[in-house]
């Protein structure tokens, strides 16, 4: 067992003395103290084992023991920057390549997905000479000053909606403007960035690019109707824009059946620029972007040096191949169409039983589920959702909500979760959803 | 010997096709591969050794065998992110608060100076509410869409100088309005920035912050004039902003006498704001911002959560505290101390034998070397300054030039650079300058 250097209570104080109010504490009224962890399990400083349904960065299991020999090893070797010639950057650069669409080929390492969509945002204004941007509701994209702009989720609690910034519906079909019973939602939810477009070109504005989570994540694990992205991507093009794919939470094979979520779109489309983060080198900081020869030369053209300190340095390269490695050799996309859809099932089935259960929707190990006080009206079931959230850490289970009023309940485990994690998981919400029920029953017995 | 994988001329070949061309290589013409490192010393793919002269991030020097040891220990056990309790980032504040004055006492932890310096600037928007900035000419704070606006080095070749930036003349009293002779300099730049506020305020603009290293890096490894810092921020208070010291290059002991180049002004005065990054992880990414409580109240009051994905986790902590305890072990200031007054020695004698060493500036192991055509006009040397990087090259020293001309020979080696090191450049700097006067003086006979 790792050995504690402070009682959790000395550590809370401290932490609330020297680390920023702003950096938020996961169930801050009796927060976790997690000490080590290994593969889809995490253990506190008592040594209680936690089921980990959330950690989408420790993709391929939290301390792989081939991830950190990898690192070691490079470390011990050599750490330096890309000013200098290294083989890890190309082989890494070139692994990447062969899983992306082949005019996808230049490559940007960067350090984190936020420092990711930035360079995106500056690849796609410098190409276009456009600086407008066309995001989607409720999208986060990033803490940093520029990435506020373009993320709904945060600048409608801070600065508020910039004039070059233009907010398109959430082609969500269970919430949405068009749903489930609509024709074709894909066209018609695509036909509102049209518009946006349009309105954007009679105020004189010009379009530099539509930026989306290939399965918008903060949004609430939103599945797009098919035909979405090849449509906006037209029309976007049409006004001279980019379609830049934020691929941060959903890449390397989360997905299952491909490796970036943006393939579920089909074999003919593809992004202009991709960006990737998260799972990348399974919580070591490294992210990238990738984009065409056209876009990164137009970049070039400006005769301005793009250095980034870390990124792409001999370290972080060893290690995002190391992770590439264990998602080949452990077969974890495969883990991922069965476990998820094992999951899946399981979790449509206790919609069956829990009126509560509004929608199960997802893809491999990327799912929510969203609760509604009730199934017409929809209405979002933020109390229950927190709860159950609360309840499942008593039963040793750490999961999260997301979505716009925090009624859906993310799974996004590290890619080794296991059928057996599943079932756990699921009995445990139905134990939780039936005493809710139970007790609002009474409730309703009683008025 | 480490392996390579690739041959020298495949690895370029493969570079050039997958990574953008914006990332550019030392010695472009004829880049070094470098295979493995230790302490100040680079080794190629044929096991030639360079000395590295340059390399501030590696501050304890390459690949130090135990940052490796307990980077690898912490990856093993657990990384996760800040929403669970942990030790590590609480000891880690805690040690970094031990260096400060008492009134920076709240951290921020991200992975990039660059990614600090965005930080800093919300911090003191939202803190302030005011929104202009004011920076140093030549000033380099990062590669982000923010800081291109605020760093006149960048933004002078992109998309220009916005409404909201104020550029203040660089204190540099070689080059400078006002030069060594003035009998205040601190007080005459001091000077420039309030006609700035001044004239800033006639247009209605309201200043948010001062933003400066402590030490102006890209801007030719500038001292302060005695004074400067401490009226600076006196005018700056009173015009309702903050300043902010960006110690990324200049912090964690490279002067040696102090941990912080802002130290330098005296004990009575403390910036609002320290962004620091490169040597904080030994080439690890890893950033941080700390702050006075009043600001940090002012960001959390606004109710929005800052999450930073891989700011903060256990393994950068853990390698932040193994740096701090190698400076400390090794007593790399004392080194520093010692190595660089030895270099700045050799270096004035050598300026009294070359007449194309117009300066020798610096502190600790911070020094620059300025080459001028002429002494009374101090016209740079562009030329010579990038004939005597090449030429060190080939006596298997890298080093690198800063400053608005190209013409500053910098010094930022890692900390454990020795005095025979020293000796070793300035002997090799000593023969490449008298060979060059020699064409010179060959030419000037011709003509």
């Amino acid at each position: 067992m790792a050995v504690e250097l402070f009682h959790k209570n000395e550590t809370l104080q401290m932490r609330k003395k020297l680390i920023a109010q702003s950096c938020r504490l996961f169930f801050s009224h009796d927060p976790v103290k997690i000490v080590r962890a290994r593969g889809q399990y995490l253990y506190d400083e008592n040594g209680t084992q936690y089921l980990d349904c959330i950690s989408n960065v420790q993709h391929v299991g939290h301390s792989h023991p081939s991830i950190t020999q990898v690192a070691g090893a490079q470390m011990d070797l050599l750490n330096t920057n890309t000013r200098f010639l290294h083989d890890n950057i190309v082989q890494y650069a070139d692994r990447l390549a062969a899983t992306l669409p082949k005019k996808l080929s230049v490559f940007y390492f960067v350090n984190s997905g936020s420092e990711a969509n930035d360079l995106a945002l500056r690849l796609a204004r410098q190409y276009t000479r456009h600086q407008d941007v066309i995001v989607l509701d409720h999208a986060y994209h990033g803490h940093l000053t520029s990435l506020i702009d373009i993320s709904p989720y945060k600048f409608r609690k801070l600065e508020g909606q910039k004039e070059w910034v233009h907010v398109a519906p959430l082609p969500d079909t269970y919430h949405g403007i068009y749903r489930e019973d609509h024709p074709e939602p894909g066209q018609a939810y695509a036909d509102t960035v049209k518009s946006l477009i349009e309105e954007a070109h009679k105020k004189g504005r010009k379009i530099s690019s539509f930026f989306a989570e290939s399965l918008p994540s903060v949004g609430g694990q939103i599945i797009f109707p098919t035909g979405y992205c090849k449509r906006v991507a037209e029309y976007v093009h049409e006004a001279g824009g980019v379609y830049v794919a934020d691929e941060i939470q959903t890449g390397f094979g989360r997905v299952g059946s491909h490796f970036w979520a943006f393939q579920l779109e089909g074999e003919d489309f593809c992004p202009d620029i991709v960006t990737m983060g998260k799972p990348m080198g399974n919580g070591h900081p490294i992210a990238c972007v990738v984009t065409t020869e056209e876009i990164a030369g137009a970049f070039t053209a400006n005769g301005v040096e793009y250095f980034n300190t870390f990124g792409g340095n001999p370290v972080s390269c060893a290690i995002g191949l190391a992770v590439l490695d264990v998602i080949e050799k452990e077969d974890l996309r495969g883990n991922a169409v069965r476990v998820g859809g094992h999951l899946k099932q399981l979790l449509l089935q206790l919609q069956e039983k829990h009126l509560l259960i509004g929608d199960v929707r997802g893809v491999g190990l990327f799912i929510g589920m969203e609760l509604v006080k009730d199934r017409e009206s929809r209405e979002p079931a933020t109390e229950e959702a927190a709860h159950l959230v609360r309840r499942l850490k008593e039963d040793r289970i750490v999961m999260s909500t997301d979505g716009p009023w925090d009624s859906v309940i993310k799974f996004k485990p590290p890619m080794c979760f296991s059928k057996e994690d599943a079932n756990r998981v699921v009995t445990c919400i139905d134990q939780i959803l039936t005493e809710l029920e139970d007790v609002q029953k009474e409730d309703c017995g009683k008025s």
